[in-house]
């Protein structure tokens, strides 16, 4: 956009009498933003003003919702990417009718307890589809969003499963690398469902983009195998038409939309006005040049009325739906509700136990991995929601089985993704598969590199979304690969992370339970950090009773009297179990507690806690990652202490093979044997 | 590449035939890495088969270097970006004769103590000028090395400091989406003396780059504002002539060179290349297709001669080069020499003390965020090798100081980038700032997003680069903009990382003292996590002693009985002085520890730490963040337990004002005042 086109800026006049009614409601998200920024005297209020054309005319002409029933699965879904204009979205949920997004809670914007937080948040209200606010994430959850939809369309047909996924992106979201990560996995993947809107205003918080960047937004899209179309963002007709252009793609479309960031007012154009303009006399100004008049929050009863109708715009098309739904039989439609409920496959629990009669049988000696794939195989004939990929290490995080089929714009059946060298994109899309609804996605990386997909992940727990992330590869017992690939600190993050189940299961049974409870979460993330190396079955006695799902658990009882608990995870287990060896051997008595997972741990009962970590005996800790976090379990509860120590990484790893980094880390049996005999 | 060119190959004699000298150089590097992976079982061949020859005419012609001084300032910079494909540059290193990288050390490819890891590690060997393997770090590390080259070519004049970062990418770098924070980053700042090297081989892991992706890579460079090359990465003449070509564009040049992956070997051209190729007869009929005769690691004295020819050819231009350098000038030679040591001017202490003095004395109350700027804008006068910068929050991060000057295109003489939305890219240009000497990186964004920038935080801690993150918005402090943006875990996740030092000020002379640390490191990592809401001036005394270097400290005795000693950090600090007041008056000797650095604390020998927190004593532990950790400092020295709790976040924020969410989220003094009170 050339300076003289900003400096100017577009004649209101002009706009409002080329297309009267469209300016009134686009003026309508405007001024309650306005009002809204006001009350909170913090918030952004140039995105709303500059995207309101868009936004009204996707609503009023293109979108399929209907507002007295956000759930219909066949709505077009609705991505704020942009999260900080996120009084657009409660603008448009207010005045279509959505009935929680009451003018109170317009007028509590980012207040306590509304609905209407800084930025969207998903499960605040219907019509928030999705949490955004960091920048990148909403493009980059719609790629997951067009993939399930795609995968939906195929299995359950066009009649049931029909609907596209737009998404207002802004120059922030396109500048962060994840957005890359996005488009060239909705491209090569020919989402034509996904629809992006480029909130092309020329301006972010430090000043012009141009400071910043000099990409050829359009040029980057095409190369990544979109369609794109320009357009005038504040003239409705030609939006119309570009919006229904990019429906009738084979691509996805990017349509870039030439707008004014706070249209109208004085900050129009600048930084300024990405930010909260709370100046009563600016905003008594904008309100005069577009013609507005009342008071505050104050929405004509007639221009309601008509904002209500297009609300209500999809409810016949909603009805005939449901005509067809009921119509698509009975096996189907009850597949259809059970995965949109989240439900597991009423199979799931005897198929997982049988499997672990099976392992505590054969006792297998593979690595956990290896355990997982196990799992999957027959996890995923039952399960027909699983959507399995990963980030270019199919082959090593053994994600891929038998039956899934690939994903691809020849093979919309296929349920397994290769997502590329893309953790972060994948997790992303994973997210927006969940949120879809009718999908459980899985994906897999190197657990070193959760790093890459951290800001994703972050929003699966604060969401809620209960996807599962298959992290191989989990410590230094990776070996050759070296620090850069060894996880030390990541268990640590994701345990921090709230919301989050970390599994590091210590067996193909510990493995089958963590899979279990995966599958079955509804509202929390699930982290599975898997070894590279073969492990030795030590669940050897089958238990009908899910035990990971304990948490904790007392996996062998010491002999004699007790006088030392080694507690451990995942691969260090088996040093426990070795160093129970050495100690009874010695006469010290030791009990070993495997800890596959400390959320559900803290969730247990004072007394069943007490019950496996009881007051008196010493507790060795070890694990092949680093100590923060494990003081908790060292002492007791709450204000009662027990001697305790801890054996594992305080250092980056290094390169060599596993065991030799095990015994130069001094990870060992006769390591954790002697840090309790320290103790004692 | 189309299959079918793939699947016949090229004609390994006629390439021979064309070029004798150049194939057998270019031989051996293939024969060493085939070499090495099968001694060590594990790693990469196939990368470097496919590379060597645009590495051998790289350092043959291009690269300005000198083996016998890898430390030479004005060297190029050679940035493996694909750090698998490490015996490529482990080959070179060898073949060119740096004194470090022996046979054995070849012989010990990936063994423990070599330093020969699986992928390169920065310090390890003279030569490795960074550590990759986290794909796309390399790429994005390169742009921050080709930013401190311009700033230091227009402070120190072209004839001292004039040279290339020459990078080489593989199909993962440019899929990862920090590759395009990168190239975006570049081609806006016109870093014209940046050159990337594509290793286009069309495989990846999963099998064909094809299956993942269909980004035109050429289109999508230039979109970004850089000049593309086509070369054919097998015909040495061509690759000269493009390299000779790239060197004199006016942007950054992307050399997409074809290669055939696992060159001539039976797994050309397939996934299989990409991994390790060990099998014998695989090695044997390879080498023969090579013509290679001679046993496992045998490199032909001729041929190793005419290596170090190629090593030594740039021992005339630094030779010249330090005849230059000797005669700029004492003053700019010193300064010069400073900041490539890394020291800190020397007016630094002084300058601090002063500003600690002034601050106890006026005792402000002003944000952390706006002390640092204050510390800032007394720092960046006197050290001319700070580079500021923020990712597009500028005027929330407080990183611009009046001195600074902004580095565009026009202006190589600035100080200050802007970054754009681009956290990750940012951290990863700042590691390359630090890495290519000269200069003593600082950027910004909210300490919530280090989320994006992880993977090359991690860099800098495992790298040992004293790069400073300056991470405001620290907590639910920042308000309204609600849990997306408001930090629970990230003071845990930095803690946990090895070799980082995070600093949590509780006001200006904290501040002041944080600062100093970080600018006197040498070997790591800082982040300062920096309040938005304002707090008032707590060192009250003038201390000239650094209090901060010591981790924690009593800031404020108990009066009386000492019954119980509350722990803080940032903003928490305040509540804990005001719970030691209600203590105080109800007759509870209550001592107040500031913790601003756990590990400098944790480096603290233990007596100063048992003085600091003596066993006895009730410990309450307050921060706006979660608990992860603080058990550590809850308990006593190993073996000696004291009770302890701790107040704080156990779940994501809320939008709403700072104060009304303190409140709700119990993070108060009365909270803490009570917390005390159920222990006693």
């Amino acid at each position: 956009m050339s300076d003289d086109i900003q400096d100017r800026g577009p004649d209101l006049d002009a706009l409002r009498a080329a297309n009267p009614e469209h300016w009134r409601r686009a003026t309508a998200i405007r001024t309650l933003t306005l009002d809204a920024v006001a009350a909170a005297n913090s918030g952004h209020s140039g995105m709303p003003m500059g995207m309101a054309d868009v936004a009204t005319v996707l609503y009023e002409k293109h979108l399929k919702f209907d507002a007295s029933r956000p759930d219909w699965p066949d709505r077009d879904r609705f991505v704020l990417s942009a999260g900080h204009g996120s009084m657009l979205l409660y603008s448009l949920l207010h005045l279509t009718g959505y009935p929680e997004m009451t003018i109170d809670q317009i007028r509590n914007f980012r207040q306590l307890g509304s609905i209407t937080a800084g930025h969207p948040e998903y499960g605040h209200a219907p019509g928030i589809e999705v949490t955004t606010g960091p920048l990148g994430q909403g493009i980059a959850t719609s790629v997951g969003m067009a993939i399930a939809e795609e995968i939906q369309r195929d299995r359950f047909g066009r009649k049931i499963v029909d609907h596209y996924t737009w998404v207002i992106v802004g120059d922030g979201c396109l500048m962060e690398g994840v957005s890359q990560e996005a488009i060239a996995l909705a491209g090569h993947l020919q989402l034509s469902h996904l629809i992006v809107l480029w909130d092309d205003n020329g301006i972010t918080i430090d000043g012009k983009v141009s400071i910043a960047d000099s990409t050829d937004q359009k040029q980057r899209f095409k190369s990544a195998n979109w369609d794109v179309i320009e357009v005038d963002g504040h003239d409705p007709v030609a939006i119309d038409e570009a919006l229904e252009q990019a429906k009738k793609g084979k691509k996805p479309t990017m349509v870039a939309c030439k707008t004014h960031i706070a249209l109208g007012s004085s900050a129009q154009d600048t930084s300024k006005g990405h930010g909260a303009l709370t100046d009563p006399q600016l905003i008594a100004d904008t309100k005069r040049a577009y013609g507005w008049e009342g008071a505050p929050f104050e929405i004509p009863a007639d221009l309601k009325s008509e904002w209500e109708a297009i609300g209500a715009r999809g409810a016949e098309e909603r009805a005939a739906w449901e005509m067809r739904f009921a119509e698509i039989g009975q096996g189907k439609r009850g597949e259809f509700e059970r995965t949109y409920r989240g439900d597991a496959a009423r199979k799931l629990p005897a198929t997982i136990k049988a499997l672990k009669r099976q392992m505590a049988e054969s006792q297998p000696k593979m690595a956990t991995r290896k355990s997982s794939e196990t799992v999957l195989e027959i996890i995923n004939p039952i399960m027909s929601e699983t959507i399995g990929g990963s980030a270019d290490l199919t082959g090593s995080n053994n994600t891929l089985t038998q039956d899934l089929g690939i994903f691809t714009p020849e093979n919309r059946g296929g349920r397994y993704v290769y997502y590329g060298i893309r953790e972060h994109g994948m997790a992303a899309a994973m997210n927006g598969m969940a949120l879809h609804g009718g999908a459980r996605p899985y994906g897999g990386t190197f657990f070193c590199f959760t790093d890459y997909a951290r800001p994703a992940m972050r929003l699966s727990a604060l969401m809620g979304l209960p996807v599962t992330y298959v992290m191989t590869h989990d410590s230094i017992g990776l070996g050759e690969d070296g620090p850069t690939h060894q996880p030390v600190e990541h268990l640590a993050i994701c345990r921090a992370t709230p919301n989050t189940n970390v599994f590091r299961p210590c067996d193909t049974v510990e493995t089958a339970e963590a899979w279990e409870l995966a599958l079955t979460s509804t509202r929390t993330p699930s982290v599975l950090s898997l070894t590279r190396q073969s492990l030795p079955t030590l669940r050897t006695e089958f238990t009908n009773k899910n035990l990971v799902a304990q948490g904790a658990y007392v996996l062998a009882e010491a002999e004699g009297k007790r006088m030392a608990i080694l507690l451990a995870t995942g691969s260090e287990v088996e040093i426990a179990m070795k160093a129970r060896d050495i100690l009874q051997a010695e006469g010290i008595g030791t009990r070993v507690v495997s800890m596959p997972c400390w959320e559900l741990f803290e969730r247990q009962d004072e007394k069943y806690r007490k019950k496996v970590l009881p007051a008196g005996p010493v507790r060795v800790a070890v694990e092949a990652g680093c100590r923060m976090g494990w003081d908790r379990w060292l002492t007791g509860e709450r204000g009662k202490r027990d001697k305790g120590a801890f054996v594992g990484m305080d250092d980056f790893g290094a390169s060599a093979p596993a065991e030799v980094l095990f015994e130069h880390f001094g990870i060992t049996a006769e390591a954790v044997a002697q840090a309790t005999r320290n103790l004692l």
